[in-house]
């Protein structure tokens, strides 16, 4: 009999799921749509019909299984208490709602589903981050690790740390936050209220805004100077670094080096075998890996230094958020 | 029977050991010069000499006891060989054995050992602060605690941190060293080699360095300025800071922010349940911990805002690196 985790992935647009066996393999995956339940009085359809269509799945296949668990990567996601906590972009509060306590916003996803669902034995809950962490470790370039972190770049810096074989998840499930480390003490403002946070920099929208930063300090010219700053995108400095632009390869520089910086530092703190950069921006490849990795080497105390690599994904050519989720499953059964 | 464990400090000076029952009670301490021991060819009699001492210490006991092992903290000690690697102060080439490989420089003292008191069932080697962080979470505030970590202010700036309730060590056995993240990018110089470290800032010989920086940056009239550089030491800066001297208090505000910065970075990944200051500099109570404190938390994410206790150490009126060393063992044990 196949045994298979469920794998879902909670975004602001999309819950996306699937079925994976435990070599990774994908037998199964679908959609549904998470903007259709904007509200926090849609939250109990929405795990309704989720569930309905995990059902729906699940009936589509013609052999025999067994499934082992569930795995969810959301944003905000708790391990602790498997629950989704004020989430940003999940289940506001309406206009009817007003008046509620937005720090009431909790939503026990977890036990929730376990209601329609009480066949599965297990339920695990965790921010897009570590469950990406995890599938790193079970599927991916982390395999067989027991000290590493990960940094996923995407619109903000994500990431998640594992040290004697285990997930750091902190006494409130919600540790591994390198991205809201200080990284310029002062520096730039950050949606989470602070300043000078590590992904005000290292991000893709820290990126478009360094290339401001840096248009306004170089004469150079650069075809980066003919778009506006709402018109920007950040793929446009990779294109423009690839041709040779001076412009943009100082925009890498830096970003290279604030997140250099802030590797070397968690590493003197972790000692790890190995740290995997991962996402959108991370797909600039040698473009933001060689200055990083330079500037890495230079803050690490003389002891560590050239014994940490740093590694590409293993696993980005697959759906990652939703093998990372079902991998929560395995690395805890295994 | 009662069970003792056997704590080891190594220093450059002295060799402080003892005995320690499982509820921190000490039965019989004593000590062997260290400085008596200086060149790399007096490394066997030294291991020699403190076995024998040990024995005479335990033939001093006049009851029925069990060792369940020996706890020995000491600067570069690594968890994972049970040896000291390339310690600065300890066992260094003279001139007869000049043209020797420095970094060769690794002893073996938990097997070393083995061979003088095979009767002990085991040995356990780690850094003086990894030790100290294991004696404040067996015997002291961290008592019961999972996630936490603890900064001890000496000469240098020492750490260690535990997540899931176990010790990181890391891949290599040396991971803890938050004394080396780069707190300011081509910051003071570092004996380590590196610019900016933290422990260049925090620590006694930071706050002598900060000391005159402000002297210098400051036009009041302060005590601090009549001593030279050569004479300073940072109890000095307490003393004129307690009597109210605002140069002095200028002193503990910027090592404050400093820490605060760096104590809030660590918490943000590891989401700890409390931070606890200990040794020398900590000693200087509200003065250093009231600043650390109001910078930590100003630069915390805000959904760990006011979670995170700041405690002194639990342990400090004892001797807590013999202490320490001793709890390595009990750890294990039970």
């Amino acid at each position: 009999m196949k045994k298979l985790s469920i794998g879902i992935d909670i975004g602001g647009i999309n819950t996306v799921f699937g079925l994976v066996d435990e070599k990774g393999e994908f037998f199964g995956e679908s959609t549904l749509s998470t903007k259709s339940y904007p509200a926090f009085g849609d939250y109990p359809k929405y795990v309704k019909d989720l569930s309905e269509a995990l059902k729906a799945m699940l009936e589509g296949l013609d052999f025999e299984y067994e499934i082992v668990g569930m795995g969810i990567g959301a944003p905000n996601g708790n391990y602790n208490n498997n629950a989704i906590e004020q989430p940003a972009n999940l289940w506001k509060y309406s206009d009817k709602d007003s008046g509620k306590d937005e720090g009431k916003r909790i939503f026990y996803l977890g036990e929730d589903l376990k209601k329609y669902m009480p066949e599965i034995p297990m339920f695990i809950v965790t921010n897009d981050a570590n469950a990406a962490t995890i599938g790193e470790m079970v599927f991916g370039n982390a395999k067989g690790l027991r000290d590493f972190f990960m940094v996923t770049l995407g619109t903000g810096l994500g990431s998640g740390f594992v040290a004697n074989g285990e997930m750091i998840y902190g006494c409130d499930g919600f540790a591994g936050e390198l991205g809201h480390i200080t990284a310029i003490v002062g520096g730039r403002d950050c949606g989470c209220g602070k300043k000078g946070c590590l992904e005000t920099y290292v991000s893709a929208t820290g990126i478009k805004r360094t290339a401001f930063e840096i248009m306004a300090q170089m004469r150079e010219p650069s075809p980066l100077r003919s778009v506006s700053f709402d018109d920007f995108d950040s793929a446009l400095v990779s294109k423009a670094a690839a041709a040779g632009d001076p412009v943009a390869l100082e925009i890498f520089r830096y970003t290279g080096e604030i997140l250099g910086v802030a590797l070397a530092n968690a590493s003197v703190i972790f000692s790890p075998e190995a740290i995997v950069l991962f996402g959108g921006a991370a797909k600039a490849g040698k473009l933001i890996f060689e200055p990083t990795k330079r500037y890495m080497e230079e803050h690490l105390l003389p002891t560590f230094k050239n014994q940490i690599d740093l590694l590409p994904s293993g696993i980005e050519d697959k759906n990652v958020a939703v093998l990372g989720a079902a991998s929560l499953i395995w690395q805890k059964v295994n």
